[in-house]
């Protein structure tokens, strides 16, 4: 039995996904199927890249990841199929799979990219519009049966990589950014607890006119209402409001900057 | 190993499709349950049509597709279930399956229709209000593990059948009805490649008080924020904002008219 | 094969769901996973207990109910798993499962709940924002694959217990409160149609400044648009309006009263 995750921004309503699943099944009715998210942001490439990167450390070695945010589909944008360390990829050329490549690197971790250039693994006549279904899925559903991942296209070593933000630091305050925001709207920076050093620093935080003075271990340790600092279950410095949203209260979202001062 | 898929208005949040799926599986635990959709419209039988007819296809001969959108649960509207070729359908008698029974019926592929009146398949007692717990799912799980679909009922000749608007052609000009709109607002018509002829002839759409000039290939093929025109992956002419909404755009919606101009 | 139910507030969109389900088939590959719902308000612990209530009669003995909506995750709030009758549950203590521990109660079927104390059967090291992924889905997954309960911690006798409302009687009218509201827009009300007694009286209901008269089979019973009270599928008495939105009409939510007159 073979894990395949969906991502797309495919939504919930229209059927989408459900039609590529009925493709994988009918080429391989073993594939198990777990859904990643399909309420990315239309055409949010890098939304689905935070989303992704999260999620495969936990799912285990030879899981397929099936990532189909595509506002290329129809034109030269190829489409790919990775492996990285030990999780696979297919999705269009867009950069989605740039944060868990760029680590796979900086572990020395295999990778192997290829061009998937081969019809006979496709549904065909190929859509010009969707091609989760005439060749992501398809092509999932052969790499989970077995095909390995060079008979399925050419290798290639310049896939699209996202530019990612990174922290910068001035004198004793960093300059971090939002990278992600998730329902409760908690704003996940790109600011590691690593880099901010071991134990923690005290902090003084500044995010969208107002202060956050501290961390905290977790949201119930402040009460209902108040802002607080974390960090979060992947390492990285997140502003919350306990029992609320700091999205709103905070008026920020994805891109923007907050200021972290170590005292 | 049979697959049923699930297509309900019953939203994702109160636990409705799970409680179906807890009755599948207490039935037939070998079932393979795939979601279609469960945010149609509250009581929108003509979308729950036509998300059910474009998926089907793609998925295996014999599978059961579970259909519940039910206004009239707990009246004298009849349950059925049916065999259209090679897919069997589970659900209330309103509709929802005439266009994929249009389809069958035009191949001459084989067509058997039951009234489900046999109380022996269903959850006892039967509620007034939740039919998909109680007969549809039940009567699912029993046809998935195997019971013949005639054993189900008694056959019936004359299911309901939803008036679906053809494209009327005046002279050089089509008019067509947006007969769906996804949630990239893309506008779904009923006119099809085949009417349009091949090759395809320069077209001009007048939809909404917009013009768009010619059908592109994908949406890639012009720049963010463009209106274009696309054959969708159905093969039906299909107007488009590329990275935009055009539902939105052109203030169209379901039911709506455009007019297509071949030049 | 052991079912898995997960009910969360974490939404469809962040993945969150997702990477509990690869922890839990990173331990267990067989365990079958089925949503419930993951759209609770975020930390309305009182909806998911409903949704949950309602939901697990419906699944097959043995199964498990992964419920994570977890304010207090990471303080001193207890992680729970517990045996009610039949059925399995999973989450930290904060009263999800009050409904249906008081059921099994009132039937004297067995109860045994546990604190789980016994980081072995955790994902190490855990986090202190998402105990759902490090501790929940981990026991959950080992409870599914055989670990007896009592090996994955120490049995407790005070869980959190919900302060429920109940219906009160005053003379020929009853003081009913809205427990929950569907995506319908139905009110379900905490008055059984056992309380009203069979055969069922003919009653006048006061709502929202709107007269409900009489209890009708169905919703189809009456023309669109029409107020009606129905006997909901579990059992309680609903105000509901046909192929409409009753809380929208009513301007009613969770926790608000409802007057039911004997006529």
């Amino acid at each position: 039995m073979t894990l395949i995750t969906l991502t797309t921004d495919f939504g919930e309503r229209d059927g989408f996904v459900g039609i590529m699943k009925g493709v994988i099944l009918s080429i391989f009715p073993q594939a198990q199927l777990i859904d990643l998210s399909h309420e990315v942001e239309p055409q949010n490439v890098r939304q689905a890249a935070y989303i992704l990167q999260r999620a495969v450390p936990f799912f285990p070695a030879g899981s397929i990841h099936l990532t189909v945010v595509d506002p290329g589909v129809g034109t030269t944008r190829r489409p790919l199929a990775a492996r990285l360390g030990e999780q696979f990829f297919v999705g269009p050329d867009n950069g989605v799979i740039s944060l868990w490549l760029a680590q796979a690197e900086a572990q020395a971790a295999p990778v192997e990219i290829v061009h998937l250039d081969r019809p006979e693994y496709w549904r065909l006549p190929l859509s010009n519009t969707f091609h989760g279904r005439d060749l992501f899925a398809p092509v999932a559903a052969h790499l989970a049966r077995g095909v390995p991942l060079q008979e399925l296209g050419t290798p290639i070593a310049d896939p699209v990589r996202l530019e990612l933000p990174q922290p910068q630091r001035q004198g004793k305050v960093w300059k971090a950014v939002i990278v992600y925001v998730d329902r409760f709207g908690n704003l996940m920076t790109n600011l590691s607890a690593e880099l901010l050093g071991e134990p923690l620093p005290q902090v003084r935080i500044r995010a969208g006119g107002y202060r956050v003075e501290g961390i905290v271990p977790s949201y119930g340790h402040r009460p209902a209402g108040s802002l607080v600092a974390v960090i979060d279950s992947d390492g990285f410095l997140e502003i919350a409001m306990v029992n609320g949203n700091a999205a709103h209260r905070l008026n920020l979202q994805e891109g923007d900057m907050v200021e972290v001062e170590c005292l």
